[in-house]
């Protein structure tokens, strides 16, 4: 398939007039074909007025005609073949097994998506019926169902080219509530967007829905990203990436005459505590494994585990041992971009030259020009309470083992961090009282508590939560993977003795659609 | 029981410092006994530490217990006898009638809310087992629940001085949710929140609960109220009140380093679409209901029918020859406060010397010091449309009529409007195809549509939504009355991995709870 470098607004294929956008290999460094010239004022304004029209008809459709879209989506990915991979490897970097896993968990998605649309749970439907004879005032028939936001805006990630992208968990849980969906195609993959957006719009004329369902926006973060999330007709907004650029755009809008929900997952450390029975009785396999979910994929997810709290003492010199070795045996990896990369070399730096960190590791050094160098530090627990800028994420392979003088202390650091996506005990049965005694802090501060496992890896299913308290999200009361995201883009609304025939069909009494609803507060199946 | 004029942080009374509160009663003018001194910096420091110390254990309290707490709140209550019933009279203005219903209802929600904490759904427990064997990647055990956010600040609110104040709803499902709860009480009714606030404060003692539970603090709206707010501890806001203070609390929320969510229900003017048929065929009767819900309680609430909608002609002129006479033959009322006394005059003022506008009638002068005399103004729906002062809400029996030239300048109207509590369609049959059109366009602008009815009276169920789009409430994603209320104050937490002894009782295999579970997105009883 021959890339256009066009913005696609409903079913059309437009050039922008504004700053050329290019990807770069970031494995080479080489400029990649073709040229994206992004959108701006007037771009903005035919997306979000096509997507303000679709909103009511795409927001009423049938749920199963919503479901075929979203399956019929995930089709359209697959079609596009191969071509995908290697497009999305050459503006990555990342090797093909990774994005071909990812091309499955984003499609796996979609149809994910399809089931949790069919089975519509998320409509939460009650009636609570009328009591004409109730005294001292009778009541009216009250029913309660939920309905889409309106036009979403959603950020494709950097670092998920497909799973966290044009077509992926923002995109789809946001069009599986019923949201119009306008994407803002991060800049590193502008092919790769071009590629899945095209299986959308397909998807959309397949289905004969409205075109304004979804478009995809190209340029810069001021004069379309922000200029989206000001516009009166967006509802809502899902973004992944840095913490500066998800707060930006909490305040823009906030800063609108109408505020609207920003779903922004920004920033974690993902502290990883050991435990002294763990520690003790198998720190060398914890070693390798934390080095090796500390070096996959250069470590730019954002559940990388960038904290490792342990009490200090024999146990954790030898588990330091081991990760010394191992880490500067990690092998050089690509970095997604030149930013990322010089931005992961600048944190690193930060730590090198902290006083009161000590570098105990540094990675293979890379041949190519973004490559990531991993690194490991260590700091005492005092000088990690002392100052908060070592709570600073860095993204990639970079991590900071703290030391704790004893129990207490390791309570201190775990109620002292800010709020995270994960929070991971590494414990043995003998730890289980430390455990109980830490998990009610973690609970407070993380999305998701682990045991015995690593972060790296967010499966999606229906208990997945991939949120957590600021600065790790925007609203810990929302995950961004998992079933559950749908709920991010709906909102109630009750209605008051409406006749049959103006009722939402999920809501007449006779339930032609046979959906599970909450009677008078029971639920009835 | 004599009132002492003290805050009530945790089971203490404590002396303010600050400026001196003094209720008035409104029907004379009369200050009332005793003085309250505010609290400042250090009441805001004690009460959110005792919060602080009382969040974990209160949010893990069994849920039996925290049901029993809940209707214990509401014995407590009904055991303070006439003497809350006297003081709420004295310093509201309200009838004996009203403020026993609203003891009723204050009483009832607290009774739902301990029904709605032993079902348990609120929980949202999901299951999702482990697959070990799964290929390419084996999967963890994944188990989620919901828990409470942490304390939260409630805002008394002046109209209903029970039961949307010190142990209103928004307490009510802060409490059922698990979150100890920081009460600001509303400067004009101190004596009524200090009653009731005794009445929760014995209920935590009787429950053996941790003190900090619950606090209520008298002072200042920026040294009290604003400080709460902006105090790390705190983890969400409950505010019914003005638009102007819903705002403030929504920037200093967001201002802080870490943002929380503030629930604002505060403005809204509550469109009644009067359609052709039932205009022609019942106009005298929707004249005299309409008039009948206007002059309710003065019109201090906050779905008030604030605007009316209508095709000009003859219907539409008798309907109004109606509305005059009876607006004109509506007597004063003593309204909540000199403030909204104020206000409400400045408002009906700036309509009433509106160029577009013309005053249809106004009510009968009071004898009073703070006396409501009603007013209904007409205008022309172009008029409407190109000024948006027109929609602002002015608190109190004040309604504006928009005449329209024909059915789409209706529609226009309608989507013309800001968020809304309510919208109403007033219909017979025959306005069916009207009503469809209309439907669309007030979904999305309104959290309750009703038909054949008048806005003001919110019933306490399941299916209520008292919440919609800005600036009816600062987050359309809520009901502030209504067992959903309680979402308001949760969050979910993913485990993974975590053995039968770490895990939370609702979430282990043997569901010794019998709750109802999602296990792999299926409903299992």
């Amino acid at each position: 398939m021959q890339l256009k470098g066009q913005l696609l607004i409903g079913q059309n294929g437009v050039n922008g007039k504004g700053a050329a956008i290019q990807a770069i290999d970031p494995s080479t460094g080489e400029r990649l074909e073709p040229v994206y010239l992004g959108g701006g004022a007037a771009e903005v304004e035919q997306a979000c007025a096509l997507a303000e029209t679709a909103c009511v008809a795409y927001g009423e459709t049938p749920l199963e005609l919503r479901a075929a879209f979203l399956e019929t989506i995930a089709s359209e990915i697959e079609a596009l073949g191969d071509a995908l991979i290697v497009r999305a490897m050459q503006e990555s970097g990342l090797p093909r097994a990774r994005l071909e896993g990812e091309r499955g968990r984003t499609c796996g998605q979609l149809r994910l998506f399809a089931s949790v649309v069919r089975a519509g749970e998320w409509q939460d439907l009650r009636i609570d019926p009328a009591q004409p004879e109730r005294q001292p005032l009778p009541r009216a028939d009250l029913r309660q169902r939920h309905i889409s936001l309106g036009p979403v805006v959603v950020f494709g990630a950097s670092n998920f080219p497909l799973a966290f992208s044009v077509a992926g968990g923002d995109t789809a849980s946001a069009l599986a509530a019923g949201c119009p969906v306008i994407v803002k195609a991060h800049s590193a993959h502008p092919g790769t967007s071009e590629l899945v957006g095209l299986a959308v719009q397909a998807a959309v004329a397949k289905c004969a829905l409205p075109e304004g369902v979804f478009s995809l926006l190209f340029g810069s973060g001021r004069e379309v990203g922000q200029a989206l999330v000001a516009d009166s007709r967006v509802q809502a907004v899902g973004f992944t990436g840095s913490r500066s650029g998800g707060t930006a755009l909490m305040a823009t809008a906030q800063a609108r005459p109408q505020p609207i929900p920003v779903y922004a997952e920004m920033s974690s450390i993902n502290p990883v505590f050991l435990l002294p029975q763990a520690l003790q009785s198998r720190g060398t396999e914890l070693a390798q494994g934390f080095v090796a979910s500390l070096a996959m994929g250069a470590g730019q997810f954002c559940t990388s585990p960038g904290l490792v709290i342990a009490q200090a003492g024999a146990a954790l010199n030898t588990f330091l041992d081991v990760v010394a070795e191992a880490a500067q045996a990690a092998p050089a990896q690509t970095m997604l971009t030149p930013g990322i990369h010089g931005a992961f070399n600048d944190g690193v730096g930060v730590l090198a030259q902290h006083n009161s960190v000590r570098t105990l590791a540094r990675g293979q050094a890379g041949a190519g020009p973004y490559q990531c160098q991993a690194g490991v530090f260590v700091a005492k627990a005092a000088d990690f309470l002392a100052d908060e800028a070592l709570q600073a994420e860095v993204f990639g392979s970079c991590s900071l083992v703290i030391e704790c003088a004893d129990e207490a202390e390791i309570r201190q650091v775990a109620a002292h961090l800010e709020g995270q996506l994960t929070a991971t005990l590494q414990m043995d049965a003998d730890d289980t009282a430390q455990a109980q005694a830490l998990l009610p802090i973690l609970e407070r501060r993380a999305g998701r508590v682990l045991v015995n496992g690593w972060p790296t890896g967010v499966e999606v299913c229906h208990a997945m939560v991939h949120g957590g308290p600021f600065p790790a999200t925007a609203d810990a009361r929302s995950t961004s993977v998992g079933s559950a995201a749908i709920h991010r883009f709906l909102r109630p609304v009750c209605y008051q003795n409406l006749s049959q025939a103006l009722l939402p069909a999920a809501l007449r009494d006779d339930n032609l659609e046979g959906r599970s609803r909450l009677l008078d507060g029971k639920r009835v199946l």
